[in-house]
């Protein structure tokens, strides 16, 4: 870890909650709709939308309204009301209206961290969504600047290590998905150190075998990024 | 224009073809209300809202979607099919898959400059769609990279130069909007160059006397930029 120059952070559920609330959005969605199908019936047709819409719509509370809204014509089979549809469009701008809840440990390790590395923020979400966030988390001074990637695959990671002007072996990633802040950045010669939140969405799950393939750094709280370093 | 080292193109309307789309969409939307209002009536509304949203969703196509479903439930009072709304759906997708119309000259002009200061692409569409365009346009090679902007105001490009680690003199801005590209960069003492499009965003739009404030460098075609530096 000596040659380390730039240390990105993924932003939701590694610096402060989120998951959980696309968890709750996606209850009151299930509630809203009501039309005889099981909760996980409902999850599940969401999920299938969410997914085939990732080219068009990316990442992102935006993305997640017009796939609420797509998934309610498709299982209402166009048998819903309009009062519906504006709920589920107030249920987003909730979401997006979300107090912040930082991460135990986040402001201490950043504390610690700034000034020794240039820190940033590496994150997939809406660029707007997670500037918000970071603006009314108190985490902004920490960091030289977020880099909002439209999604985190090898390629996406190698564009962003160009463009810090860095080696691969320079940078070191840290977040909460193995499939999305890990394995691509490992595959680059990368450095990474995997904290693992306790709701992770079906579409970042990875097998397990992906995840004893190689020695990952894995660490129960944020803190423990310091003993490392 | 000696000191320049990084000159900024604006994407939308600077790069290739962008309002033109908005526009249509625009008319389809209100063809598809049809509910007695008058086009110009159905336009207001949806500017109100899309301007209203923009603390909440930013700028983009999926804002631009969210805005119109809002609309068409406000102005119907409700009174919609769930066919339309799946339309509005479909609208917005046919939107995102547009193909890309380069403006005259773009490509000679970043064929020049190539080598010569480091050309990147600043932006405050949605990244994934800013993205896909620049990808599908070709010039993806022409810049070191893509920064997307939540907003274009004056604290905006102060980040977005911090950033860069230059001074603002040494930041040229290229682009279609003044309110956008131009002004804000002017005022921290970056140098601009504006290329009026012939449509422009009633939000994009600056009164004449702001226009003619201060010595600003206009060019009919971007390839005039040439004779500037």
């Amino acid at each position: 870890m000596n040659e380390i120059k730039v240390i990105a952070f993924d932003a939701d559920d590694t610096l402060w909650v989120n998951e959980p609330y696309f968890r709750e959005s996606e209850m009151e969605f299930c509630n809203l709709l009501k039309n005889g199908m099981s909760i996980e019936e409902v999850t599940e047709e969401l999920l299938a939308t969410e997914i085939g819409n990732i080219p068009l719509y990316g990442y992102g509370t935006k993305a997640f309204i017009l796939s609420m809204i797509e998934t309610s014509l498709k299982i209402t089979k166009g048998n819903i009301s309009s009062e519906k549809i504006e709920a589920i469009l107030t249920l987003g701008k909730e979401q997006i209206n979300k107090p912040i809840e930082l991460i135990d440990g986040v402001v201490d390790v950043l504390e610690s961290l700034q000034g020794k590395y240039r820190l940033i923020v590496a994150t997939k979400g809406d660029l707007l969504d997670q500037e918000r966030k970071l603006e009314k988390s108190g985490l902004l001074k920490y960091f030289h600047h977020i880099e909002v990637m439209s999604d985190k695959k090898e390629d996406d990671y190698k564009k962003l290590i160009q463009h810090l002007d860095i080696d691969s072996k320079e940078f070191l990633m840290v977040g909460n998905s193995l499939k999305s802040d890990i394995i691509p950045v490992l595959n680059l010669g990368g450095k990474t150190v995997h904290v693992p939140f306790h709701t992770t969405w079906v579409h970042e799950m990875v097998s397990e075998e992906e995840q004893l393939s190689s020695g990952i750094n894995k660490i129960e709280n944020i803190r423990e990024l310091l003993h490392l370093l």
